[in-house]
């Protein structure tokens, strides 16, 4: 597989994303890297000759806090963007940023064009969970300016699904609604809306399920209004920094597994990216301030998805 | 100070929420708990004889899932109606439940009434930190069918500072908006308009603050879309019953005060009750499975809430 990465965009770029790429590599001596940066970057980042990494250059790269739509404007010719057109082209089969998230939907829609023009780009975020594929959980919001149309959502739930299984394997997952109780009449009108349309026409969805039960569910893909979504994944990755304060309790040794699963991979770290659904073409979203370490794993993902 | 509890709401009672009154006034000589229930409780339960508690009879009791307006016209007579009713007659000054957080609510603005025709009735939840008051997370969407409006937030929004200085001693606490992303331009329209009142007008509101900040912010008073805020609490709740699994780490002794306040008291238990803002007359609502260390909990808070 050839992955086009952006190495320009997170809050650690681009030192972390070329460690990160660097140790992929390490351990994958059949996959191949196109690194899209600008002429700016200092010269000794590139001193590789690394038989597996090609590098092309652009003109711009996108701040994490600019305005998508102003950045696409102002700096046409960016690096988010010129993974996409490489991916658009063929010449890569899957794209991969940590950048800018708004920028990076707004570039996918752009230049590989919506799926269908009735869906909504979606993101669908993975938890991992002890012993079992991850949790999906869908959608986790990247747009700035968030609306919850349950429509668009159910329009392109299905190809969530289908994603999901063919990742990890897992037929007919279970859905799940995440809502403020289990009754059908809970939530907003959208969360009732699509409620109805999910108990309508998917076997597989078995209702509701309230904040306190997502780390406990069997089910396997969870469906939200992205901005609760992407909340509570904010918040997921701050529980493991607490449970990092186990580590400086010197008296304690942590040979039981389930303890040491949340203490070292119960992390953003450990997926590192999310695929963005509803465009023609294969995208991943890594997250802003991600390290080497959930590059290696985001890079993991991207092979993974760019084979199925 | 006198309470009026409701013995018959929540997942636990009548057993649990006795069982947390007692405990309650062992420690509090002088206050004193008028419990609301039904005469179909086993008399065993009243063999009390306690000179603190007194009793009254209602003809109902309110269902966990039943519909607020349903049982509302189906049972015009019920222990949470009475608890309501002590405390607009002034023979209480607090009202408690562990119910049907629908039907406090709907019961609150009839027997109570708005302060204000318009403002909203919300709750107020309150996540324990270490060494420092809670943190209030206002609102956390009790309503079953829960629209945000941004204005309505606002109009109470003075109320919820206002209990929050008195209760915990904090004056002019730090503001912040639970959003996707810190600019002022993230989250939906009614997210944007929240941002903007509160901006123009309240001069220790500090702006928007992400999932990954929430435990770790130096803010007080956090505001949020009801059916986010309530996800997020029940999600921390999640964490609490994550770290029990350290107690069963035989070789591990929690000797670390900070580890000790996340398995033990890092968890709805130690505050127990959300008070309710917005009517005439004090409500506080407790959690629908509390147990007896949180209805113990939330009396003590009851007591505090009455006072100021």
């Amino acid at each position: 597989m050839k992955i086009a990465i952006d190495l320009n965009g997170g809050d650690r770029a681009p030192e972390e994303i070329l460690k990160g790429c660097l140790e992929f590599l390490k351990n994958h001596p059949r996959e191949k890297l196109i690194l899209c940066t600008t002429k700016n970057e200092p010269d000794n980042l590139f001193d590789l000759n690394h038989p597996q990494i090609t590098v092309e250059y652009f003109t711009h790269a996108v701040g994490m806090k600019e305005t998508p739509a102003k950045s696409k404007k102002e700096k046409p010719d960016n690096t988010i963007e010129g993974t996409l057109r490489l991916v658009k082209n063929r010449k890569a089969d899957c794209a991969f940023s940590c950048g800018n998230s708004g920028a990076i939907i707004l570039n996918s829609v752009d230049v590989l064009g919506l799926k269908d023009p009735n869906t909504h780009p979606s993101l669908i975020s993975f938890i991992p969970l002890y012993n079992r594929p991850p949790l999906a959980v869908f959608d986790v919001g990247a747009l700035g300016n968030y609306v919850f149309n349950a429509e668009l959502y159910f329009a392109v739930l299905h190809e969530t699904v289908d994603i999901y299984t063919k990742l990890y394997g897992v037929k007919e997952p279970e859905i799940k609604l995440l809502n403020i109780g289990t009754e059908s009449w809970k939530g907003t009108a959208e969360h009732k809306n699509i409620y109805r349309m999910m108990s309508d026409s998917l076997y597989n969805f078995t209702g509701n399920i309230e904040g306190d039960e997502l780390l406990f569910t069997d089910a396997s893909v969870i469906v939200t209004d992205g901005l609760t979504g992407n909340i509570v994944l904010k918040l997921l990755e701050s529980f493991n920094v607490l449970l990092q304060n186990f580590r400086n309790f010197k008296d304690c040794k942590f040979d039981n597994n389930y303890l040491n699963f949340l203490i070292e991979d119960f992390n953003y770290e450990t997926i590192g990216g999310a695929p963005l659904t509803g465009v023609n073409g294969k995208v991943v979203i890594g997250h802003g301030k991600s390290s080497s370490k959930a590059v290696r794993s985001a890079l993991e993902l991207c092979v993974k998805y760019a084979e199925i």
